[in-house]
């Protein structure tokens, strides 16, 4: 089959061998979404080779458990070990010895199959199409943030960073608060925003308003925006840290300490709740989708997406 | 008066007029203790010119308020602006408009006398001796921890650092969690807090302990420290930053991303429990003395607390 491979250095689709299910789901990918995270993977971030993506949906081809053959699914891109404290408490996700599909241990989606336990598996209902199911990893992610930081109708959050990213997580916290503003400086994805009712700023506009958020979600993955959102903030504000990236970050850590800011990271989130949202369409995803590439273009792709003005590529084997 | 001064890049005890009252206490001080922040502000932190020194007991001599002229006391060192949002709420530490003794826009405790309002002061009961008093601030910096994170009896807490914060935060922590390690290089500090039943290790031994701690404290004030409290925390852990230094820290960002760690800053705490403490002895502050100077030789005291061994330095106007 074909795979989107990152290795020995160097990004490549190549022939390699049907993933062996061994005990787990094989999946027929019908699309699959490239994330900064891939991109990231193939600057060195995470040490990982091997076929890359972790955003999908997909039919299951074969399975230990029948009941699930033919069904169009997505997937929890964790699979613990099964056996530590964390996977019998129930938090696979944080499994210190886990594989994360196209990430770490784990070829990903980027293919014409992949392989995961069972259990990571959620069917999707008839009525999402699989341009808006290939998205539920990322909203999950989006909406994991409120799995970790209070966020209420008045907390006052700024979103920093308009790419896919950004506009998830500015969406999904426009859910739980009336107060949200995406900060960007792209106007025609702030515009994407805008259409749901989300204000926006430019930067110029956004350094004006120092100290006035209990809340900053830093999804642009620069480290100006970590140095924005700490401006931002009142004291004892939470700032959330959503982008993963290759390397190391200078930080502030005295501005911390004297404010008394809370950095929160924040990584996976749970897929149920992200599936509701994509039925009743209560994010729009249709909009942040730029491109769509044959998987065999996958090289292509991957250069496609990090060009200014690009959001969501999606692939098709 | 003498005073410790830091001024156009220079330490010195400087004869200078004694400060203005307006409308505050004027309190001669009786005792004042070095702290790292101190030595940071001559290293450039905060931009801070005039009298350093935040930690002090004295004696009111002269206030709007006459019930307390002649009273020991110790003092808040955030002075609020009295009118703004925070400070009408009762938090004068994050007021925007602050001073802070010694630190900012306020001339500080290493000197004959200092002025601060009289709502900053607390009156020390007469069986805390000045040698005790002296260390409400730092003590009281040690407990706000738990304002800002819940430790309880089973919390896994590690404590980075065997300075004089370190001591201080692992004899505190150890009023909450009975399962509190303070880790360091230096056999006879670390002496002191296993003096108090206070586990200790050293930073080879504390390598091998990776992902078993709830709460890491980050109290070295070294980059290596806030790289060994990442490596300390299980996912979700909670490491807390008290050290205050001039600079930026490389700091691994997708580590806290990947493992959804919380970084929160832990400034100052609430002086009545700390004086609470001082009074029954359940925190050791006498074994932290190292020497005693006369403000005349501040400069010399300054230089000596940085030598290895010593821990904190008092001086005497």
């Amino acid at each position: 089959m074909k795979a989107l491979r990152y290795e020995t250095g160097k990004l490549v689709v190549a022939e390699t061998a049907k993933p062996q299910s061994a005990g787990e789901a094989l999946v027929r990918v019908l699309l699959s979404g490239i994330c900064n995270t891939d991109v990231e993977i193939v600057r060195g971030y995470a040490g990982f080779e091997g076929t890359i993506g972790h955003e999908f949906v997909g039919v299951v081809e074969s399975a230990p458990d029948e009941s699930v053959i033919g069904r169009r699914v997505v997937g929890e891109i964790n699979a613990g070990c099964g056996h530590c404290a964390l996977c019998a408490g129930g938090d696979a996700r944080h499994c210190p010895n886990r594989t994360v599909l196209g990430i770490h241990g784990r070829d990903g989606a980027h293919a014409e199959f992949l392989r995961l336990p069972v259990v990571n598996l959620l069917p999707v209902p008839d009525d999402v199409p699989d341009e808006r199911a290939v998205f539920c990893e990322p909203l999950a992610a989006a909406c994991g943030i409120t799995e970790r930081v209070q966020v209420e109708k008045e907390t006052r959050v700024a979103v920093i960073g308009d790419g896919k990213l950004g506009l998830l997580c500015a969406q999904a916290l426009s859910l739980s608060s009336q107060r949200v503003l995406l900060i960007g400086k792209h106007p025609e994805k702030l515009r994407i925003a805008g259409a749901r009712g989300i204000e926006t700023a430019t930067l110029d506009q956004a350094r004006g308003r120092e100290r006035e958020f209990d809340v900053a979600v830093e999804a642009s993955g620069a480290e100006s925006g970590f140095a924005l959102a700490l401006q931002l903030l009142r004291p004892r504000g939470v700032l959330v840290l959503k982008s993963t990236f290759h390397g190391t970050t200078p930080v502030d850590a005295a501005r911390i300490v004297v404010d008394e800011i809370s950095v929160v990271g924040s990584r996976c989130g749970r897929f149920a709740p992200a599936l509701d949202l994509l039925l009743t369409g209560a994010v729009d995803v249709e909009s942040l989708i730029s491109e769509e590439y044959r998987l065999a273009d996958g090289v292509r792709a991957m250069k496609r997406v990090t060009e200014r003005g690009v959001l969501k590529v999606l692939l098709r084997p």
